[in-house]
């Protein structure tokens, strides 16, 4: 085997994603044939013993505890953000001035107004960028856009998605601080429109093209939660369920929701979209099934198929187990940063990039803003 | 046995609504204790072979060809009105005026304009009625309800119902005529609209309440069709499909959407709601389930039941089969036609009346308005 | 219209199949069109008031309490026999001798032993005869029966049938009588071998050819039960459970298992069928849904189809609602007695014959004898 | 954190498992707190160039191609055994007499005779010792361990099990050989009764005790096929599917199947356990997930529960992701591990152990001889 090049890799934040994101950058490399073999160089946390614990487990060779430190750190190649939203434009601007590479986690900023000057930064530096909006990688998505490109759907009539969980639902759950500030409008831009309708979006983006012009609604259930930063109650900022109506630029309709409040689901993404001649479903609770239905089934025998998306012939399972083996949700991400490690090594970026990012900001700008309006609402950016 | 009162039916229309409310009036009395024997006394359509035909087989005693001749007839009891929506108003009014029971298929006007003046007939009249929304009547339907009243689920956070089909994406299909009515606007008031979203919205004030404002979206698939009266390519002046935003009175926020150009889904009717402690789904391709989950289960344990509602102890089911037997389609018309009849027996109307009907004639108008003004609506006559 | 010829159908038994049969003769001929007229001349019971009782719901014309009277009435053409398995034989024979065309319910006789002669009688006299093995007649059962014939399946591997219940766990239920007369093996023959596995049977001799060899194994999980007939506790004399492998004809092996000790099943008659090629499952709890794999699909696209079962184009479906809309388990004995009664116009019998009911007793008797002697049974009468 | 105690890992095969096994000694350590970090010492094949490949891609230090020469090295603590089913017994008893720890795929070995001296061996040496019967330790299985152990289910009346593959349908596979060992019953002991069904009975010893007795049929549906090392057509050696009806010793009955010519399946491992009060099905094609069903719920809500175990307090759980999101096939392997080190660290063996899998083997054993007596056989060794 020829000798890789190593990749350095300089991580910001070790919470969840943190802990995802490095376990991507070990297992990539023994599932998937790349240019180059990452490093563990550098983790980066405010808080050193944190970082040290995390730094252990995961095998970061040092710690900073200043994200400037790290940006600036000549044996750095990739600065990964995985820290929060209120924090992803200054780091990878900085970043992107330092020639690294940048991985930045979802959404890319808190608006689209913060995050065009990031676009510009990485396209002005030309460095490799990625957004890691991850779903657009789990097996059964990838088969569904492959199909998709080939043309077996024909015209697209209509598109849904949706984005459900319940973890919010009780009074007693506090707002804001370092656990909580996916609930902090000021640290994380908005609610469920940033944070899982992005995911949505990015993905209908991604498998039906523009969007033109949406109507929405948002809601906050409960007004007002104990605030982990100060101890008393507050008001919440953020929208607790937020559902839009939208055109798509290739004349379908569509329908989103996201919301923390819907009883039972705890994180069902799921998606579906009709056409002329094909159909498909998909979710997360079961992700590596993808449901397909073909009109050009002979009439008698045509239903909607189940296909459990585990063989070598499609999309990353070859790299995987045998067929019928489920993969978990970590692999998303190792495939997404294979393919990226991929692209990189050719000199290109791969989808979704920051400018990616930057059309979901936009879409999600103009769901926030129908929603205060109460007007439809074009797309900006398009 | 006691002998039962005869209860003469004179039905107007011969299509598919008439043979499914004619199963009803010779099924009903065998599966339930009521205080009416039904009696097919005449059947009215403008053809008389046909409605000979009709009558034949379901054994109508006599045919009429002038719905007027009919509601003059003293030896009829009940007027059942299964004709194209264009004639419900109109015949609707002249049987209450003479006295007549009044059953009416659904929606009950094409316009709540038009449905208004039916209200006060029978109102004034006092003449038992109801609009043939059978989906209330689904055994699965009717224990969500029963569940609903008795307060599991607390406080209602979301709604979602779709009603999906995909029989009209060919452009080969024309419009109009006694077979296509459905899809001139002219006849039917609008498109999927009034004919499919109206079954969504009856069930939906049913189990959840009001609903207060609307912003709506519509489109037209394809732009022009052969018109059977005609025989000419012609304007489509139906909606293909409808979707539309809403807010309830009791805080809860709700999509809908109807459509025939979602392949792959016959008569996908869909409904979901979320609580605060319960949540459940239902869908008319397998109605006789219905989906609940209770967050009060222990939570390691917690999970989506599916429950078969074909026990004794479940809603209508005891006057059926076994457990584990399904019913039809035709028993949900069964169900709501002996719930009339025990209702009138006491001289009362059971939902849904004219005045449920004309509720959900208010929501469609907002919808339809809402699609033109690209506006929130509100929702009059609440 | 023709006038069709008046077909007189003498009921014995007015129990649950009583019940379903006559729904049977009143409903087939508003669906499908039908050589005869059946009317429903005669019901006979031992207990006159429960017969009139009955008659009274049904609409039967006549009353008798002895069913050889019936038997001798000329103006009789067709005796349904729907009383306990003991007295199968009896009067089949009887009606056969009087020329009488016989409907009888399942399993034909209580052993194979007591069915040949009914054969031999009903041939003899050459009357048109039947078994109620209904579940033949699920459109979407027939389906897969039509599939199967065009070849699509190859060589067949495998077949698997369960049928499991949970009505019987508890030791309080009592047996015998005639509410529990399915408990006492004398009047039953067996317990769940003749009462479900039966019907597995059938189904599997009807889609998959002969059985050769079986073994199987029996057991009684609760030993003694409070007897109805004489209210002291006596041992349980039936099978509560029942389970065989075994072979057919083609070559493939097969598993069959029937109890009424699975918790959670309420009548879960399924089936799994595995060709070179296909393969195909169905059950009763979502009966109009057949599950179709297909290898000849593309292999990226291949998966298991839910085919809903509810077409014009599928078997028996274009005579009742639209695209979507199920039928009920009834249904099937009006299809049963449809295809019946066309044949019998033409003079001819159609399965299930009282023949076929004859070979799944054969089948029935090997599991019953190697569930004693501990061996393998070759299947007698092949 | 405090220093953990290296753990020197020797693996012999470099297969499909061996890189399970591979990725399970990597991950284990970040994602459990274990009392030893595990090294990839050395990594043992007879071909040295896939060895070093292998050995690069995992990062072991060193390669071996003789297995003594690693059972010998005094810097190996555990030794891995991957390698195929005739070697298992030689190298186990010659590493536990070495005073290794020994890890061996399943199953144990090609006999219950052949294993027996293995067991002796650990158990004499003392050494920590475990089975890779990997499926317990899907966190879906666990829980439903759990729940049996709680006494949820009451007393068991019935337990099925299956492993449905479709991967040997072609006459064109060939047999024998490095890729296809599987196929030969010199080197593998038999076909799908060690392969496929080992793995239901471990699963089965585990949730519902022992098996006292069998009746068996096995088949070879294709009776030559060319052999990889002669690359003449010889006859087939394995069983290609193989069921049992057994007895389990709590009274229970049961029906096994596995099979490699069920089309449509993958790779389908399901299981069902009927009790007196609840029942539960889990299957490998959906592992999350975990059917259960209550008698004790209210009748009218009673219904399947299908469980998503993915939360922080079902088992394993909390150490992956958050709720909602899965894990893959590859996570039963180091849970497995996990739990292993943990146990050896204080001083003990955890299940399966290698008398664990000598329990399957007797019962494999017994379903081989009944397949050739076509008698009920006991299962020694009880």
């Amino acid at each position: 085997m020829p000798q890789k090049k190593r990749l350095n890799v300089g991580l910001i934040g070790y919470g969840f994603m943190g802990k995802v994101h490095s376990n991507a950058y070990l297992q990539a490399p023994r599932f998937f044939d790349l240019p180059y073999q990452p490093v563990l160089k550098a983790v980066c946390a405010r808080t050193p013993e944190k970082a040290k614990e995390f730094a252990a487990n995961w095998g970061y060779e040092s710690v900073e505890s200043d994200w400037r430190a790290l940006v600036r750190r000549a044996d750095i190649d990739l600065i990964d953000i995985a820290s929060p939203n209120d924090t992803h434009a200054e780091i990878a601007i900085a970043a992107a001035q330092a020639g690294k590479m940048v991985c930045c986690e979802k959404p890319l900023a808190r608006s689209a107004a913060e995050a065009r000057p990031m676009v510009e930064a990485v396209e002005k530096a030309g460095v490799a960028n990625m957004v890691w909006y991850n779903y657009r990688r789990v097996p059964a998505v990838a088969l569904l856009k492959k199909l998709l490109d080939e043309g077996r759907f024909g015209r697209i009539f209509h598109y849904r998605s949706q984005f459900l969980q319940d973890w919010t639902i009780s009074q007693d759950l506090p707002q804001g601080g370092q656990a909580l500030w996916r609930l902090d409008a000021a640290v994380a831009g908005s609610g469920v429109t940033g944070d899982l309708l992005a995911h949505n979006i990015d993905m209908a983006l991604y498998l039906n093209g523009p969007i033109t012009e949406v109507t929405a609604m948002t809601e906050t259930f409960i007004k007002e939660r104990k605030h982990n930063l100060t101890g008393k109650v507050a008001p919440v900022t953020i929208d607790d369920a937020s559902a839009f109506l939208c055109r798509f630029e290739n004349g379908s309709l569509a329908m989103f929701e996201a919301t923390r409040y819907a009883r039972g689901h705890k994180a069902l993404f799921t998606l579906e979209i009709n056409g002329e001649r094909s159909s498909a479903t998909w979710d997360l609770h079961d992700m590596h099934r993808l449901g397909y239905f073909d009109h050009r089934d002979p009439g008698e025998v045509r239903g909607w198929r189940s296909i459990h998306v585990s063989d070598g012939d499609q999309p990353y399972m070859g790299h995987w187990w045998v067929p019928g083996l489920q993969i978990g949700y970590e692999a998303t991400f190792i495939h997404q940063l294979a393919d990226f490690l991929i692209a990189a090594g050719g000199g290109k970026s791969i989808g979704p990039t920051f400018r990616d990012g930057l059309a979901t900001d936009y879409v999600t700008d103009a769901v926030l803003k129908s929603a205060r309006s109460r007007q439809w609402e074009k797309v900006e950016g398009q």
